[in-house]
């Protein structure tokens, strides 16, 4: 037995002395590893960015399903160019049309989820040790793609309003490769990019020559206010291109989502590039999956075609729109008044912050105990700090559900806020 | 207008500037870009490596859609785990006992495509500049996955029994991250590594410490004579771990799919590793595309259960071995003496060689003319060479079709090597 132990340990070593570098900076998601406890009934999860299950079109997708393998069911199964289903990219440049994006399909390349644009992207522009410039906190997922390519990070706070742009020059100066920015209803912090800062953003990269990645999922999902619009449409008008094709030649990339409107598991997102950059793009992922499933590509066309993905929007809005006010609500009720929170307009998430000192990774342990489940804030700070914070989702559960979780976690809160305080007294009798 | 084309001109540069060193060394991919020709409808192509589209099983894919969606419809959209859908990694394990192969479902990630499990354990494994063994010719595409992570290559050639194990010393004493094989019916030659090389590169790379890839697309379909076992089988009984846990502590990743025994178009593949290798391709995947669709991962999964799977490939078996010796016959007919080609006893590809001195890319051009394509041999040398060689698809047309296409082919190969010798006697005469 001995000998075999040494043995395995020995082969154990070969593999672990070969990883690449790029797995070193890498931390395994927080968020991944949580969604492991989401499956015990009894928790009630603000953790994952999971949509509604209610909301799930069944009924047209298994009508879709069927009526693609019966009419083009060879070509459904079949290997397929690497670009993406063209009508399912054309139906996508018509629909970013009204929010003033003018593109051509030759502009647009279908990624597995909007995940593998991100993981491309990387691919395609950092060499180990170039920076990218983020706010902090930001969107985990994208910190997974961009470090296996060890990328370094520059960071810029946000506030209620997104990314504080009144302090992006001096990150700017150091020379990111790109800066990456979410400016709708932000993941994790809910907080939205105002229109000056938008203008302002597209002023500053341009002057110091930054492409910028705008990743846009939750768009479509405002609840309340007007819709902005999207920094890809204000660098076309800050160059001065107005007409559709030269829009084109801007210095950002869009990236876009099936995963929020429509069905997460179906992996499909997009990204819109000048031709140039897409070509690139499909050179990378050829070597990254070959294509995208073509069958999901065709059913999810077949499902949103004709009008149907507007209306079954508009549902989503009203039933999440519902669920945040749910959150908010009982937020108010029942958190102790040192906490505060972001009052999103829109998308998935609201940001908390607990008062000085707290620690919301040893929150969890406790809440978990409670049964409910949030994500800790640390996870999306690629430089450190945002130990007093945490995220949580309102799109998963239903009201009943959101009010009592939010119960469970307020008590949770208020026992942590009360110990140290108790001690004191203890400490003083 | 000068000027826009100045700013448009500036705009490209700003882009182009800031692409990473890992896309100077990488090609755009010779099939890819046939494929389009692929699309005349009066092209015989024996380019791609597509399954005949006659052989997918359209009614059982779509009874398997309704009965997921009106089962297991939510959970078939949402979100999912990194490492696949459990039952069908369940079928898996059971699938691969049968060849020897004893892992747990903790042993296997479910991949985008067996393409994904290439491009995972190059972004794993590869720092710029490492060396990776492969041989010459083999897969392109493991060739745009290695060199996306700026890999270099050492090759050992081949012959009508596979990889020239005699000659593998020398490249495993440089030193490579791993060794990258396909041992049945190779693509592009068709070759199968004999039984007694195959034991011998085990020995080898486990003498040199080098982990092998081995990656079997195409193991299912032989035709004719007997299988031989899997190099990781091989490896485990070499370590003499005959036990199931113990067998997974080997040197050897596996790659599967089921593109090309089920549908390609659900991008679905596999790659089994020791557990703590599955544990950091678990967390590259994470960060790649989170998860392969669930949706797909679950209609394939019903499809292929209770032994529908086994008799499809039979099925399969039966149709390809048909156009298979079609092609031969043909060739055996219609070829040149001068010309020499493989004859696979299974999979999806032959292997020709040209006389000495012709192009076969040059002949891709008047082939495409006659309306048959190919694909050019130099693609699959990563260090150059080839030039009078070439690849054949087989799975893809019925007889028929093969046999015009091969009547167009050798009329143009013909051609070609009558050329030099007419013009030798025009400047005779």
């Amino acid at each position: 037995m001995e000998r075999s132990g040494t043995h395995e340990e020995a082969k154990e070593t070969r593999w672990s002395d070969r990883y690449a570098q790029r797995t070193y900076g890498m931390k395994s998601s927080a968020i991944r590893e949580l969604l492991k406890y989401t499956q015990d009934p009894e928790m009630i999860s603000f953790a994952g960015g999971l949509p509604g299950p209610e909301v799930f079109p069944l009924a047209e997708i298994e009508a879709a399903a069927q009526l693609v393998l019966q009419g083009q069911g060879r070509a459904a199964v079949q290997y397929s160019t690497t670009e993406g289903h063209l009508p399912l990219r054309e139906m996508l440049v018509r629909h970013m049309d009204r929010y003033g994006i003018k593109v051509s399909p030759d502009n647009v390349l279908v990624t597995t989820g909007a995940q593998q644009a991100l993981d491309l992207i990387g691919k395609l522009f950092i060499n180990p040790g170039d920076h990218v410039l983020t706010e902090a906190p930001t969107f985990l997922g994208a910190l997974q793609a961009f470090t296996a390519y060890q990328a370094e990070y520059l960071t810029v706070p946000i506030d209620d309003d997104g990314m504080r742009v009144d302090l992006l020059e001096d990150a700017l100066r150091a020379g990111p490769k790109f800066l990456y920015v979410l400016p709708n209803f932000q993941n994790p912090a809910g907080v939205t990019l105002g229109l000056e800062r938008r203008r302002r953003l597209v002023e500053l990269a341009s002057h110091y020559g930054v492409p910028i990645v705008e990743d846009d999922p939750y768009g479509q999902l405002r609840y309340e206010g007007e819709h902005l619009p999207p920094i890809v449409k204000l660098d076309a008008e800050f160059h001065g291109c107005a007409n559709g094709e030269r829009s084109f030649r801007g210095d950002v990339l869009y990236l876009g989502t099936l995963s929020k409107t429509l069905a997460p598991g179906f992996r499909l997102g997009w990204v819109v590039a000048p031709e140039d950059v897409i070509r690139r793009l499909v050179m990378m992922k050829q070597g990254a999956d070959l294509h995208t499933s073509t069958f999901t590509q065709m059913v999810a066309y077949e499902t949103a075609r004709g009008g149907f993905l507007d209306r079954h929007v508009r549902t989503i809005r009203s039933v999440y729109r519902e669920r945040r006010d749910a959150m908010l609500r009982a937020m108010d009720a029942q958190f102790p008044k040192q906490v505060r929170w972001t009052r999103p307009q829109g998308g998935l998430f609201l940001w908390v912050t607990l008062p000085q000192g707290m620690d919301s990774s040893k929150l969890l342990a406790e809440a978990l105990r409670e049964k409910v489940a949030f994500v800790p804030g640390t996870s999306f700070f690629p430089k450190g700090g945002g130990a007093e914070t945490l995220r949580l989702n309102f799109s998963y559960s239903r009201p009943p559900v959101i009010e009592e979780g939010i119960r469970r976690l307020a008590a949770v809160i208020r026992a942590n806020m009360v110990k140290p305080s108790s001690l004191t007294e203890v400490a003083a009798g």
